[in-house]
């Protein structure tokens, strides 16, 4: 027999005033004392048997004895709550789970155990195997402690649809507590886990803001769909690393610590560094630079890069994770930007093959219309991108920067024009690159650089490098660039250098925008703003 | 025919006393003017018929452009110098390469022409195609210049044994200049890729020492052997990664701006952020384990690792590569550790298996032996190891740390009785490890640590970590710890947690003791010290 658990909509918090958010407390701790209460009491009384002993309690804390009790336990053998399913019918299995939920009902206690994103729902009930002390134990653990779970799996003749292994349901033998979470908790992963429109709609009004969950990131991971966010983006590395070697690229690993600023003065974070200064990279590009000058060719490096910029957007973090690439060409950059537009195809092919339960999991909080690209991708030069603009009523020059509206419109009339949300504009003005970005040969106002895009946001900057030093010299005192400070940078280039071209990709903003999501710092594990070092 | 190219020793330079530099320095500037009239005069005068002109010359700048004379460059197809060999003889050929030596003699110039490690001899003689001043152009182009050259491969009656292609040679019939080089150069490729021994042995003298390489380091990078160390060490990354995604490990990303010092304050780089302060992570420990706190179960990390110690010795850097992982076990920490073991065992396979060409490389710099192991590797109790170093006449005691020569004198014991290079010592003495070390249960001296040391020198340390709030803060009190400082790290225990275990490893150290180089700057693409900042 199975009762579906349904979530307890009192159990929401995390938000609101601060008056509401002190009441929470102040019920939460009474909540506590409760608990602490009824815990006390479930130790078996003198002069009443208890038929379960033995097969419930509080492990002693796993310290790795040698030897004692824990000896017998080495051989033990754990199930994953994601493999649970009908075929394993009248099996008995261990399982090291979370309790996600818990509610007594008579003698009997429901409870959803979790693993990683996988939910199964465990019964309890008093029989003579099942004591009355074991029932009340389990009814009294607190949320989010990990447990030992022994039971035989059986099947139900109705789906639980409030979990993710719906057919069955674990029949608790024995129930060990390996790692007790406190009783109050300053966020449910429930409530966590909420699909956005859910709360909106049934206006239940439970929504745990984004503060919130940073404030408390180790609880917020646990949500399904943080679980899956994570995952995607180990994956998004991994694809590109994987690609690149398989191309030849050779994986590099650039000083952080610098000690001039490599891309101006402006926007970098300074460091004590003995008794002088450091400065934090913004970017690899140099060093990438220096590596295809001292011949390996093709190089990429995965790495932090910092930027001391006080933007509080939706996309600007201060720390985030730059996948670089730089590559030597034979003698157009566009052998380059191939490179990296296949690299693109690649990526999205692999995240959709492989990746499906993830976007599923994501899709099901966050919904997202799915990322549509093309193969090849769609390159446009920069002035047809302008003229699509200017035939939207935008006024803007033919050596104008886009501003970030103009950006998300032009990916919007891109995916109207074309069905992709992903493309490449090719050809921007000089004016508005850095010193280094070889200018067009065949038109002055252009340059041989390239932004690429993901539903409208710049994800990839990149270029034809100058690889000529007095080129480059006569560019940067174009720019007012103290050719002092660059020094290193342009001697670089003397000692002969291949034509080069690359890009810089910021994986977080790769992996909002593939997964339509609105703020950075949901990519972003421990994310790093202007107002939040911690945790 | 074919003449040996012959290394030049007049050419060696790039180190000894200032007043000898500054020789050189004049020496080369002489060599450079005298190399400039040369080139100004390889212009064809206007009354000699020039038979090869269009066939040589400096190639304008490599911009990318469209139409003009680049336009029928684009399809043309360039084949890699390894690959050149006799089976394709008498084909022609289009190589990109530097030119690594060239030597005039009567009307013929012999070249040595580069690509990444492969050498091969180029040879341009006067004929009825070849004019004078073809020749003549081809003897005055600066030395690590880059070429584009057409050429017949014909194969030679002797083998060339100053090249890696030995058994052909290039009959150039079109040479490009790409990319000059400038006349002089701070250090030769040649005698920065001299075997150690050979200079010592040849009392030549020829020296490049560690920091003039440093300075210089894009030309000391194109070395044969620094082409195949960070070769190597993409290997080694990319093999972590491998394993460990093999084994179910998620990839993370932890920020290196942190707002407390991580382990302690001592020897922590501090950051100005805003208008307030914060530091670089010397390890991504505690993200590491809120990860695991998080479910994510398995996890590593590959990145930039900070610390601010004044250690001016052959294996500390201020700033090095972390791989780091954590794992949540059942019940024993040696189920992380035999992980952590295996995984060193197979990178070990893997390099030999697949990176044959590159030790090799090294081997013939540096000379090393090979690096052997044991499958599965071996492990020694601390207690035993201390026994060995007593047996040995050293006096330690029980709860006593091993200082550096003692961890060298124990792996030359271990390696003389175990005949391995790599070896895992397991609880360490508690009062020597870090205040989350979990004490171990069975005898309170010790702990559930451990090292792993390649060629008697540590690479790994690791430990089960104390993943229960209240022992940490009575481990942290015990330890003289501010509890306000760690109180974010106590708390990440606070919401349930289960045991876990892990470690970092030293990505440069790994690579220098694997190739028993004996300076971790040997490892480190653009090393960090107290001293060093630049490139």
């Amino acid at each position: 027999m199975t009762i579906p658990v349904n979530p307890n909509p009192e159990e929401g918090d995390g938000t609101l005033s601060k008056k509401a958010q002190k009441k929470l407390a102040k019920d939460a701790q009474k909540a506590a004392k409760k608990t602490e209460k009824a815990a006390a009491q479930v130790q078996p009384e003198k002069d009443e048997v208890d038929v379960s002993v033995g097969r419930y309690g509080n492990l002693p804390m796993i310290r790795s004895s040698r030897g004692g009790e824990f000896e017998r336990l080495y051989g033990r053998s754990f199930a994953h709550v994601k493999e649970l399913d009908a075929k394993l019918a009248n099996k008995d299995v261990w399982v090291r789970v979370r309790l996600q939920t818990s509610r007594a009902k008579g003698k009997q206690c429901f409870v959803v155990l979790r693993e990683q994103s996988s939910t199964i729902q465990g019964i309890l009930a008093v029989s003579d195997k099942i004591s009355k002390q074991f029932v009340k134990f389990a009814s009294t653990i607190n949320k989010e402690s990990i447990l030992d779970v022994f039971a035989s799996l059986t099947t139900v003749p109705k789906k639980i649809e409030s979990c993710t292994q719906s057919d069955v349901e674990l029949n608790i033998k024995e129930l060990w507590v390996v790692s007790s979470a406190k009783p109050q908790l300053p966020l449910l992963v429930e409530d966590a886990a909420r699909p956005v429109n859910e709360a909106e709609q049934e206006g239940l009004n439970i929504k745990v803001n984004q503060d919130t969950r940073l404030d408390n990131r180790i609880l917020d991971l646990r949500t399904p769909a943080n679980q899956a966010i994570y995952r995607l983006e180990a994956g998004v590395c991994r694809l590109f690393r994987d690609i690149l070697t398989k191309n030849g690229f050779v994986e590099i690993h650039t000083p952080k610590m610098i000690s001039a600023a490599s891309e101006g003065g402006a926007n970098v974070f300074t460091v004590s560094y003995f008794k002088g200064s450091a400065y934090l990279a913004q970017s690899p590009q140099l060093y990438k630079q220096m590596a295809i000058a001292a011949d390996f060719d093709k190089v990429f490096t995965v790495g932090a890069v910092f930027r001391a910029e006080d933007s509080n957007t939706h996309r600007h973090l201060t720390e985030f994770v730059g996948l670089d690439l730089e590559m030597a060409f034979k003698y157009h950059y566009h052998e380059v930007m191939k490179v990296i537009g296949d690299l693109f195809t690649e990526i999205f092919k692999g995240l959709r093959d492989r990746f499906r339960d993830e976007i599923e999991a994501v899709k099901q909080q966050y919904g997202m219309e799915p990322f549509k690209f093309l193969d090849p991708p769609l390159i446009l030069n920069f002035p047809d991108g302008v003229a699509m603009l200017r035939e939207a009523g935008v006024q803007i020059g033919d050596e104008d920067d886009l501003s970030t509206p103009d950006e998300k419109l032009l990916g919007r009339l891109v995916k109207a024009k074309y069905d992709t949300d992903f493309y490449i504009l090719d050809k921007y003005p000089l004016a508005v690159r850095p010193f280094y970005t070889m200018p067009s040969p065949d038109n002055p106002k252009y340059s041989n650089s390239y932004d690429m895009f993901m539903r409208g946001e710049e994800i990839l900057s990149g270029a034809q490098r100058i690889h000529d030093a007095d080129l480059l010299t006569e560019r940067a005192k174009h720019h007012g660039v103290d050719l002092e400070k660059i020094k290193a940078y342009v001697d670089a280039f003397r000692y002969g250098c291949p034509p080069h071209a690359g890009g810089g990709i910021g994986l977080e903003r790769v992996v909002m925008l593939y997964l339509g999501l609105d703020n950075i710092r949901k990519t972003s594990m421990f994310p790093r703003d202007p107002k939040r070092l911690t945790p």
